[in-house]
């Protein structure tokens, strides 16, 4: 079997239903495994959320999960009581046609807000996208495609490993799907992710699991530091594979293989940044703590001067130095030190002396910008990427007809 | 004695030193009071301060300040020890020509980071400063002018009112100038702000009236949240009013006053703010706490997405309503109801229906833009300015050579 192969025992789909309009664009995506799935998810921190988010949370950590349902052009958010009541019906919609339980079905809406979503559309095309539901890379293309809002490319990570549990070993996949670009225009695109892997899990340890890789993966990206309404990570584990409960390596490994397949789905929405032209990795290490380098990581990433400072090839060090000074983490100038794509800028307090020129042609001829500051604070440390500012972005997220 | 003249016993001035170089602009100013003044100040919260900040923050509140030296074009900050020292040294140079202790001259530098000042230029220039020293309206547009860098305008303010104290009533004034655009190229701007007032007041009582102003103007704008190295407020209180003591009464007057020149100094920053293309006032009402409004407003403030749409004339109620829901304050939708220029688009949870367009012209014709964002918790609010996110911005902070 290829590299590529979904999970076993999932099947997937996107279709175009109507809830964009005419245009024909996909709009549709269906993630279902022909067994119940343990199914975890991680939801948005926004207190004002979406009702897919209000009706999906609900449901899991659970045993016996079967599909994800997720439609793009209407995030069906700030739709009040009216909202929660099309989410569970798209749910039931769903689980009509696969003749299962509505409550083991999760749903995802993203696209724009306040809008009320256009039911008969999705009552009608559920059934069709059931089925054409195939198990081959060419349908989660069509999944991966049909979640994409103002998304300029499909994004789509699969993994695989052997792994050994209480039935002997076999390979598990992992194939995850996600979606967003920024927070955005017409009004709010939001990060989705669908992952499927036919390890088996309890619910308890896929929950912990998700936990732990989105921690370190969707939670350490920002574009411009706008907590959406809708994200959502969904993972269903169906336990195809074969390998039964995975024993303590393998369980190891495949913490590390969701890691990896998380991680590169969220720098893959970093890549995709609007109006960006730098993917920037800031690495914060020799913290007291992770939350601290944490905090530290973020506020450089979220500052506007340290993004149009990359923007304009500027090894701005300054901007860098001061956002850490007001991220509310101790600290001390004397106890920081800064590399921009490996050069030393700044070191204990002062800064180095460097070519300017040379410092800024680094920047320039790279889409890749790494930042390391190095604390004297203790052994912790985070990765965490975002993108530049650029005047495509605000035109991107000014210019629009209301 | 007309509105504009300076508060008694004050001579200011501004002159061209040479620490931008040869380019003639003004680079240096003097705040000085004739007799002792009381003095406070309140000083950038950033971990990662200037020298002169660290050298000004330790004598305040005091009884006996003389004056306020300011230069423009470089900042002095990350600059280590010989900062502090350069920093002490500007100060004993004032000292000498006003033959007072250099304890008694608080100093600030704003302009670019990381470079040592020239302290010869400085040191000869302040002789002829001090020589140059008026209690004209002209001089003291002087000093508003030499404080300057990316600013576009010159930011001061006169405000008087008849005040009584032990000694009886008199005409009091309170004059500020102040300088700042956003934390900008080519390194670091910053917001300083000097003030001048004939009131007699204590270090206590001059402590506590500037902070509680700072708390309701300086600290309510935010460009890009930024929070610069530098940031500055300084007060001195020379009493040559001749009231003695205020009263009650006229203590509370005076810091009502001190108010309006503190906020109208704010609001002409953002009003200044780089590339901005409106001036947005955001109100959070019924709040359960001050802290709370103030947290409220200030994510809306800063959340680029209700920027750029605001500079696209998006009457985008959405991303005001998340940027709240994210920021960390207790809240239901329904608790929310929202007007855009005095229309409103979204009540107790859901939104209004409203004519697009003549919400997006209400906006688009006019520089000024009104949010408020009443809640249902109780009786707290806040008042918060803030400026669009512009290409012209992005332009601003990235176009520059290194």
């Amino acid at each position: 079997m290829s590299e590529l192969s979904l999970p076993l025992g999932f099947q997937t789909t996107g279709v175009a239903c109507g809830v964009r309009g005419d245009t024909g664009r996909l709009d549709l995506a269906l993630f279902v495994s022909d067994r119940p799935a343990t199914t975890a998810g991680v939801f948005t921190t926004n207190l004002v959320c979406g009702a897919p988010v209000k009706v999906s949370r609900e449901r899991v950590p659970r045993a016996t999960g079967r599909a994800i349902v997720i439609n793009a052009g209407n995030a069906n958010a700030c739709t009040g009581e009216r909202g929660i009541v099309d989410a569970r019906r798209m749910t039931e919609v769903v689980a009509k046609s696969l003749n299962c339980a509505a409550d083991d079905v999760l749903v995802c809406s993203t696209g724009v807000i306040g809008r009320f979503l256009p039911m008969d559309k999705l009552a009608a095309g559920v059934p069709r996208a059931v089925a054409s539901l195939a198990t081959s890379p060419a349908a989660f293309a069509l999944a991966a495609q049909a979640i994409m809002t103002t998304d300029t490319v499909p994004k789509q990570v699969t993994r695989s490993a052997d792994l050994r549990g209480s039935k002997g070993s076999a390979t598990v996949r992992i194939s995850g799907a996600c979606k967003g670009a920024a927070m955005i225009a017409p009004n709010m695109a939001t990060m989705l992710c669908a992952i499927m892997t036919d390890a088996e899990l309890t619910p308890a340890d896929a929950d912990t699991a998700l936990r732990a890789s989105v921690n370190q993966s969707f939670n350490c990206i920002s574009v411009e530091g706008h907590t959406s309404t809708s994200d959502s990570v969904i993972l269903l584990a169906n336990g195809a594979a074969g390998t039964g409960p995975l024993d303590t390596e393998s369980q190891k490994r495949f913490q590390t293989l969701l890691n990896e397949v998380c991680s590169e789905l969220a720098t893959l929405i970093i890549r995709d940044a609007e109006g960006a032209t730098h993917f920037i990795t800031i690495d914060v290490i020799g913290s007291r703590s992770r939350e601290e380098a944490f905090r530290i990581a973020k506020a450089i990433a979220d500052a506007p001067l340290v993004k149009t400072a990359i923007h304009g090839a500027d090894p701005n060090w300054g901007r860098i130095i001061s956002a850490a000074g007001y991220c509310g983490v101790p600290l001390r100038e004397e106890d920081m030190s800064l590399t921009i794509n490996g050069l030393g800028v700044y070191r204990d307090g002062a800064p180095l002396p460097f070519d300017p020129k040379q410092a800024s042609d680094l920047i320039r001829y790279q889409r890749d910008t790494d930042i390391v500051l190095t604390l004297k604070h203790g052994d912790a440390r985070v990765r965490y990427w975002t993108s530049d500012l650029t005047a495509e972005y605000v035109r991107l997220n000014s210019d629009y007809t209301t």
